[in-house]
């Protein structure tokens, strides 16, 4: 048990709290059954989640307008599929492909682990996903969040700074107080950059059984965590 | 019961969603007993909501920086001491009556009526307080929300339009899809103005049993309702 002491914790959401992976695979082998046996999904969906992080990093690199994860989602489909030479999905299929990125369905240790961890902190998401999915989320899986945050609330993504000043300030805390946990170094390097605590959640099937998921513990992390139940263990939940 | 059909709820907080009137009460009673035992302490609270909204509406009209919610009842509550001739209350204890309004007791029909409504709806707030305001309300009462607005995100007050433009980009959803529950009419008819569907909550006790609190129904509104478990029962829950 950690003696470290904070009074809110903020969670990443896609990957470290819901598994796309086997959520949109399921949603992608639905929707192309009997028309594209041959499609390895699992390879489609790393490359589709492959493609939103680029088109991520572009949209910050320009100064336009927000752009809302759903369209980033919606167009990165497009190219991934054309890429797999994938043509028998219509519009509306290809609309209702890229809605699973809303229906995210939590890893096993999820619900357990926020209803304790909840008695002790508050407990917020900062996502990069759009506030309406992180909402459509967490109320089909009963994620009992005290708020949701999210990039389209800051007008940057994830790893801006801005993005984890807004939380703090939100939250009323100093970043001393508060605790970023993901299963993306990136995510909780940036936030520990800022005084942020952090906490790794190893998830080794983010991106599927053959996914090559970073999963080493390190001592630059204030807390190293297999799930989310052993993460409450740790803070003394 | 309704035939009108909404995705989402957006709820006021201070006053239709929480008792601030004998909340804060409380408080000054128990803060001041016995140094000032002729004082009208509902008077007191009255006095100081009033300042709030005079600070508020101050603010709208400024264009200079954002001040905390907190810091605008931390200062109205200076003048109306002053004006009231109480000078009893150390900075310790005036801090501490502040943050009364950050543990504002729900109304008894509010959590069962939620809870409920939950079910069916989407439920968020859409509050004046300040994020941390409303999360430790929220946190302590055990209201069970989905997502948390509030002014500080927006930058701007209620009745701005931009607040309530703000709650229906972050729900994904248009206006008519939408209901804004609040026992202030000012507060759904601005929301009315941008085509949200309205909710008026009667909370006759508002400004405690002496206070003039408007609970006249309208036909201007989609509902009229007496409290948040006849809401429900008008919505179908």
């Amino acid at each position: 048990m950690m003696t470290l002491v904070v009074k809110a914790l903020l969670f990443d959401v896609q990957g470290t709290a819901t598994d796309f992976h086997s959520t949109v695979c399921g949603e992608a082998g639905r929707l192309g059954a009997g028309r594209h046996p041959g499609v390895d999904w699992a390879d489609v969906v790393r490359r589709w989640r492959a493609g939103y992080f680029t088109a991520l990093e572009a949209a910050r690199s320009r100064s336009s307008g927000w752009v809302s994860v759903h369209s980033v989602y919606r167009d990165a489909l497009e190219a991934v599929l054309h890429e797999c030479g994938i043509t028998g999905f219509s519009d509306a299929e290809r609309e209702e492909l890229t809605l699973a990125w809303q229906r995210l369905v939590p890893w096993r240790d999820v619900v357990p682990g926020l209803t304790r961890l909840k008695s002790a902190f508050t407990l917020a998401t900062l996502s990069n996903a759009d506030v309406s999915a992180v909402i459509n989320i967490s109320k089909l899986a009963g994620l009992p969040w005290d708020a949701i945050f999210a990039a389209e609330m800051a007008g940057v993504f994830k790893p801006d700074p801005a993005i984890y000043r807004m939380a703090a300030t939100y939250l009323g805390l100093d970043p001393a107080d508060i605790m970023m946990v993901a299963s993306h170094k990136y995510d909780i390097r940036a936030a520990a950059r800022l005084g942020f605590r952090t906490a790794f959640v190893a998830r080794p099937l983010e991106f599927g059984v053959d996914g090559e998921a970073d999963v080493a513990y390190s001592d630059e992390f204030d807390v190293n965590a297999s799930d989310f139940l052993d993460l409450a263990g740790q803070l003394g939940c």
